[in-house]
């Protein structure tokens, strides 16, 4: 083995500057537990002339990215540029140019994950993207290391702080979605443009890397169905609250008899579910093993250090396999082929809220209604609405399935007496 | 490599039950993880007549450790026996006779773990102990792996789940300790004998063997300042209610300075603190790291499952080291020398619960012998005791450190207005 790892980075966000910052910091650790010493020797950025917030050596810097793509003394590529079909061709060539690769890049894994951890095998190198899900927790670690031996059958994610922080707010404040997503813009805790984050595609994209990961089967982006938070209301969480649950943009992915499911999207919680304690910005993942039962890991979801802890992690990793002589072999094939459910096999509960006319008899014709759908009720709250001749009502279900709910909420929309469908919601993790 | 890996269990209790069933049922999985499928070929009991919860063919069972540890054909021991000294033997003699070793006993390792990862790393042999800390929680893991890049400053584990029970009961209930424990004795949750629990020293045992991980730094069971919870009375639950908070028995190891601190104690946390919504049976682990800052581990700390499941994890580690070729390279020697902290360098904050005179100037002394100790208060709470010429004084202090705390507690304890000091507890988990 060399006498030192030699790792180049491309991109030097505020992700990149905190690997830079964790390996000057925390030389003496890192080179106790991997036997070496460990240096940056060089930096691709976009701009050479941006001021950063570490010191790196000018002559380490370049903007020419084959620089550090085909640099023969690099062992390490950091990948903390973000980007998708670009970034695939650079990690691409710099696993076949024979280089271990550490990524932080969610929308790279979630779209082309399955074909780099091929190539990346084929030619004997390591890829790690522990970073890449809920920034400083371990749980790409968690599925594949700590709960190996046991039989994942569901996974309950907050995987985006920002959506997070936006219901903690609106809950705990009574705002609005507006004026909550305008003071997360100012606090700098959601982007200029929050599309991506508050209409569940950024919580998707994670979903789908640790629904292949921990069902050891290939799910794709385009498998996860999709819901954001950028309709819940402030009446919706005060009925939630008033009904003891909570709400929280919640990745599902569930398999049951082999099939499996997996969605993002605004979902009730009870109160004592131990998702329901995560607020603001931090991120959890729940996991339910067939033998372990419940487990959850909880932590910084984003942020320069935590996010950059779990790339310098990755990098131990791979530094021990190299210096193991075993880079590439811990990658695996899908076990399962990819089977999801159908509409009928899935099963929830739901939270319905409706407007109705206020009149005899407008109460029968709803609750009847669900019954012909054999859809009983768990909760039930009916609340006139004063000066108007509409009431409101108010519904959680018992179980039922998807293809009979949907089936159901389109004949709730048709129904006269109901003067509209207010919002509805998914509820999970009762019994 | 072998075309199978055999394993040896010693002790086939719950635990051991819960392994041989989940190698019998996961076979698939495992085959796929390690390339090549694992049996169970023999297993030391006790009694050969005792009734078990799995099917086991009587000719793989022996009431003869040596056949199990002196079989050549075998791999890898499972250790699910328990016990110490006479334990400690049999491990010894299983590593050295290039057995790996996969352990779920917290005693042994919290006595002998340096000794015995030290025998392992010499005989090129894995001793992995997942399951000796939390149960179903990949703990040990998160540290030596997944916050490998970090510098850990400070863990606080609610790592004994009878306590917790308890404590959780008694909240809840406003039941007495007695009457909590007695349930929890009939319910399964507490042993007949629950001394080791209650007191405190199975939850010292798995601070030991974290902070000596997270640390680096060979950290002793003798090292460990330990109080347990049964003079907790539901009087006190009630007050740290009304002040804004939930007691719990934490483990916490802090390092400052490279100088360390590790107690187990009742300990009051805020409300909103994570730790804090951690109810009943469960544990979970706060880790909060330089870099990554807070993190939290949450899951079952007991049951057969859930330990069993640690204890295949760490199987499926021997078994890809075993292919790799590497075992017993990832042990470390400690990187830091065992530097304590002396009383003077802990910092914390401090609930009391005073029943004083109820007459003119109490208030004032007690006050002033505060005020000339620099202890000054974050929260005060005066009741007058119904029918009594006495009343009560609940004190949260602000930070202080212990050597100064424990000289106020001796002049409060002879301050001749104060009739007791009913309680004290630390306070943590704030600014």
């Amino acid at each position: 083995m060399a006498a030192e790892v030699r790792v180049g980075l491309i991109g030097l966000g505020t992700v990149g500057s905190g690997v830079v910052s964790i390996i000057q910091r925390h030389q003496d650790e890192l080179r106790h537990q991997v036997g070496c010493p460990v240096t940056v020797k060089k930096v691709a950025v976009r701009n050479l002339n941006k001021q950063r917030p570490v010191h790196i050596d000018s002559n380490m810097m370049t903007d020419q990215i084959e620089d550090v793509l085909f640099d023969q003394e690099i062992d390490v590529i950091i990948e903390v540029m973000g980007g998708v079909d670009t970034t695939r061709e650079h990690v691409l060539k710099a696993l076949q140019n024979g280089k271990h690769v550490v990524t932080a890049n969610k929308d790279l894994m979630a779209v082309h994950g399955a074909e780099l951890l091929r190539v990346a095998a084929e030619n004997h190198c390591d890829l790690y993207y522990e970073a890449s899900v809920a920034g400083g927790i371990p749980i790409i670690r968690g599925l594949s290391d700590g709960l190996s031996a046991d039989r994942i059958k569901k996974i309950m994610g907050i995987v985006n702080g920002t959506t997070n922080y936006i219901l903690t707010k609106m809950s705990q404040n009574g705002s609005s979605y507006d004026d909550v997503l305008k003071k997360a813009q100012e606090l700098g805790f959601a982007e200029s443009d929050p599309t991506a984050d508050v209409e569940g595609l950024d919580a998707a994209r994670k979903m789908a890397i640790l629904a292949t990961l921990g069902f050891s089967m290939d799910v794709s982006l385009d498998d996860v169905s999709v819901k954001g938070i950028s309709s819940v209301t402030e009446e919706d969480l005060d009925y939630c609250d008033q009904l003891g649950y909570t709400m929280k943009l919640i990745g599902l992915a569930q398999r049951d008899d082999g099939r499996v499911e997996v969605s993002v999207e605004p979902t009730l919680l009870p109160k004592q579910h131990p998702l329901s304690s995560v607020h603001n910005e931090y991120n959890a993942v729940y996991v339910y093993g067939e033998a372990v039962g419940e487990t959850m890991f909880y932590g910084p979801g984003a942020g320069s250090l935590p996010t950059a802890t779990a790339v310098v992690s990755d990098l131990v990793s791979v530094m021990k396999n190299m210096r193991l002589g075993v880079c590439g072999n811990a990658i695996q094939e899908p076990l399962h082929k990819r089977t999801l459910k159908e509409d009928k096999e899935i099963d929830s509960k739901y939270f319905l809220r409706l407007r109705v006319i206020d009149k005899a008899g407008t109460f029968q014709a709803v609750t009847s209604l669900f019954a012909s759908y054999d859809v009983s009720f768990e909760k039930l709250l009916q609340l006139p609405i004063e000066g108007e001749e509409v009431a409101e009502v108010i519904v959680i279900t018992h179980h039922t399935n998807k293809e009979n709910y949907l089936k159901l909420y389109k004949k709730l929309s048709e129904l006269d007496v109901i003067e509209s469908i207010e919002s509805c919601y998914r509820v999970e993790g009762g019994k």
